[in-house]
């Protein structure tokens, strides 16, 4: 059995953590860090893991990390690199910021806004993005949950980047993104009358902070520079992510190419060609759904993806990721299936 | 390994069992019976379930029930009661249908407008209120799952009836219901368009099938009539019943009761006193959450429950029953946290 | 013309007075006061009413109040009174906060928890409640507008109750309220990803400040101390209150009643005896649907109300008041039929 | 006053007509027709409509025509046709259907499926876009209102492809539409426990219908064969469509261009330079805002618009249609400001 501590257990990727942990054959929550809200119970601060018997929320500093063989960081960016610089240098680390993503750091500073300032750990983690770093993080210490919309969009589009299918200048990433990756911050565009009924874009034009992964991964599969362009939405439900990508390339050979990469992965499902995703189909599980359809224009083809930002998006990869870390199945803990409706 | 089959499976009922059992240790569903969508894959039905590998949707006679340990019924109530009569005499059911939920035929007949057909198998059916008729189901043949809000509205009553805590003519229970209660069938005001946004109270005045099993319930556990009044109403959301219970007795007292009652179950959770649920969080799970406040009207107290109608309320009830049923552990497959948000 | 000013310009209950003011043909806005949001555009605060040629807003102490003909005044209660104390004592105001509901200088301090600080002005305030204090509004400078959930019991209650045709002592008002009575102000509770797909009752046992407004008013219609028990839910839809209220009485004789009390009523309609009323009807209208319905116990009956919490139920209401006050057309403004879906 | 007649009374682009046209100061409706529910009141076939004094619904035979000055039809396509060439010749007409969009009949027959049987009164139908065939609407008698979906991504390109700002072979119109642009018809998808907390692409490819308008229109304007690439998305919304349009030019020009084009339309809100709409702030009304922003890679902009499908996409576009014909003020009756929340 292994003990798990989890920090910035009162947002919502902390909660989706204990919900998938709890399921697991093999890890036991020792410790839930929660500065804000230190001193309460869980059950307080989320009714619905009332019936879990968890520790109390603590504050950081008052973990015994001696006794902790994975920690989950799910705290926000910047306090998560100030956070992770001071724990042990042996601990094995899940961390689901954005701190962590960006091997460049000026890059980190451009799309941030801030100088990093835990460098060594920048300089050892690991890409979480599991299906094309698995032999990394089997062995990191340290591991960096990829951005929920740059997995959704990387599942969609590295393989084919890297097998040459598609025009490198053309490619156009149209993402609907669901409530909760806006995570539980008190927002007047968060409210519930605000935002039902009702949906726009937003981070128009090529500010969403995303970018920085896409043009990381994407020039490095690549061997040279790519730029994409890529507006995400918000929509009025609580959990998932539609990529709908634009590409230039061959349909066919776009679906093969998914088909081959994915065959053996547990959690990404092709789709027949012709045929496209939904984020209903994959609510509350780990599992991405991918489609590709031919454009009526010869030559252009529509990719789509679906996947939930809380599971496959973020706190189901770093589970995923742990399990690998650990030694452990990789599938355990995420097997369940979607809830529909 | 159990074998089972499902009939019904193109419901949501169908489908939340599939769920369920998809992550069951010790079930395998051998039959998915479905007559109007036979010979379609499930995936095709229901794409939330594409990941797994069941067997194609096939005609209820096509079905071989010679290597079926347990079947269950998601048919339409009269439609089920055809089927359960020619199924084989010592093949365990568990109904989800109204059809054996009244022991009373001229009951049945009232309530639900036609002659019973299949009293042989009324007579020996288990009324399946798991934490009520615990024993009488673990040497059942047949059990009958209980209506979604009669499963609620007696969690938070019969105790308080048995107990004789409350007035019996006073008890009026106002039912907030979610949306897949009344399954996937193709009405107008189901549509997106006609519900969101809106909420009415419909069945006004006691015209609601399920107080057949009010009835028959709450006069059998107090030992003389019982009628209480009961208005269900439409809210837009999926999943989720909320049951405000107005009772004339002291809410010190209820509270105790339900506490003690529920002590060592392990889906009811009571609340601390003064504390009302939130159908969110248990949403997805078998959990019931119950809670109690006093009335600022001395003598007068509030109960309140809530549950998913599709899990507690229905298919996670008729897993529950399986399990004892066929001699497993009853928390079997049940155990998922719910999802939030 | 009249020249109209509107204090707290930046919420909800404010944005829906300029809506339907915008629609209004003797009215015009002459000034927007919004101390935390002064020197915006209206535009910014609310882009819907982008179209409309709308002062900035501004602070309270830059409106020269002799300009204007009638004030709306929707800011916090407690800020209300103080605002309201120093404002011209000629003005004619149309007040959307609690402050001038209760009579009863101890009422208030006792529901509000602060004493009051505008005596002489509460001495003078007329209750809102149109269709039962019309003559006393027409003559009134200072209007106060009632609870949202308060109008709803009591559209459905009042006639019943000073006709003596309902128990008095064994009422029950179950209401379901939409997000936007809440306001837009910034609570955990009432995030998208908390609040949608599902529902809660909330202030249990007794505890709303609306019930003050029951108390004063029952109390008074009835000559004898009413009081009722009164649970309000949150249910994830934006506009609407659904009051279900349980009553001991005659449902022929109560449906005829209220077909008789509000058969001249513009904005009131009773519906045919046996029919209940539903949120999504009468959304963005000033309407108030009425229904009754006998119960299968002998003796008694559910009266259910629905409004708009936003219109009928504050500012649809307010902008009725002033219409009587400056001596318009009481519907002027008023008539736009619901929007649905 | 104009008499009106609608067919097609009983869905929701015949409700949404009789709404607007309830606040309409020189039309009166006459008749409602609706085969399929003739005879009943529509109180009982849309209760939001309950407080005006409208007809009852008839067949479309027992319409007398010689008493109707303007006919809506917010008919199915091909039923459309069908009754149109049977009305009076000298009747005006607005159609909401599809069936007089398409200039071309083997265009139409392409897209539709079945061969046009009302050839003459196409010929002299009139493209219903007011903003670019208003003086042709002004003298037509039969006005064929444009897809919902056409309108919105019409209104977002049409004035770039005129001033050949962008260029032609590179455009994308990625849709996100809201539910009740789907009718009031009973299929499994529309269900609300299937479509809310949820969404997906459909139609992807280039397959749907709206593409034979935008081909159509975009060509004629262009002078040259334009094909765009067209992939709608149903979010759970019940009302607005956002047109997300990626195009190659420059971002200023195409917004100065814009302005320029509708400084003097009363409908259409060019945003400031750098923003983008939301649906959720021109619901229920007439409006429709359009906003540019420039990618991050030079030569790209994307050109977001939003509007109402019901209103401006439909109904409400139909009457400003209707308006022209028949020479009244074109705003009468569409001046109500969106509602929100």
């Amino acid at each position: 059995m292994y003990n798990i501590a989890i920090l910035g257990a009162s947002g919502y990727t902390g909660a989706e953590l204990i919900r998938l942990i709890a399921g697991h054959s093999s890890m036991q929550i020792k410790a839930l860090g929660g500065n804000s809200k230190a001193g309460q119970a869980m059950a307080d601060v989320f009714p619905h893991l009332r019936h879990l018997d968890l520790p109390k929320l603590v504050t950081i500093d008052d973990i015994d990390f001696s006794q902790i063989d994975l920690c989950f960081c799910a705290l926000p960016h910047k306090t998560s690199q100030e956070v992770i610089a001071k724990l042990p240098g042996d601990l094995k680390i899940v961390d689901l910021s954005a701190d962590f993503r960006l091997r460049d750091p000026e890059a980190y500073e451009k799309w941030y806004g801030n100088p990093h300032s835990a460098l060594a750990q920048q300089g050892e983690a690991v890409y979480g993005l599991t299906e094309f770093y698995r032999e990394e993080i089997k062995g990191a210490r340290l591991v960096a949950g990829t951005g929920c919309n740059a997995a959704t969009g990387q599942l969609a589009l590295r393989p084919l980047i890297a097998a040459g299918l598609i025009d490198l200048d053309e490619i156009i990433l149209d993402l609907k993104c669901a409530v909760s990756g806006a995570g539980r911050s008190l927002k007047e565009n968060l409210l519930h009358a605000e935002l039902s009924e009702g949906y726009h874009a937003y981070a128009v034009g090529g500010t969403h902070r995303h970018l920085g992964e896409f043009d990381q991964e994407f020039s490095a599969v690549a061997g040279r520079p790519v730029k994409v362009q890529f507006t995400p939405h918000l929509v009025p439900a609580n959990r998932g992510i539609l990529a709908t990508c634009y590409v230039k390339g061959d349909a066919q050979a776009i679906h093969a190419e998914l088909q081959k990469t994915y065959a053996d992965e547990p959690f990404v499902e092709v789709l027949p060609l012709g045929e496209a995703p939904s984020t209903r189909h994959i609510r509350g599980s780990n599992f991405c759904h991918v489609g590709v359809v031919q454009d009526r224009i010869a030559g252009r083809a529509i990719v789509v993806a679906a996947l939930d930002n809380l599971t496959k998006g973020s706190s189901g990869q770093a589970l995923q990721n742990a399990n690998l870390m650990l030694g452990i199945a990789e599938t355990e803990g995420l097997m369940m299936a979607p809830l529909f409706p």
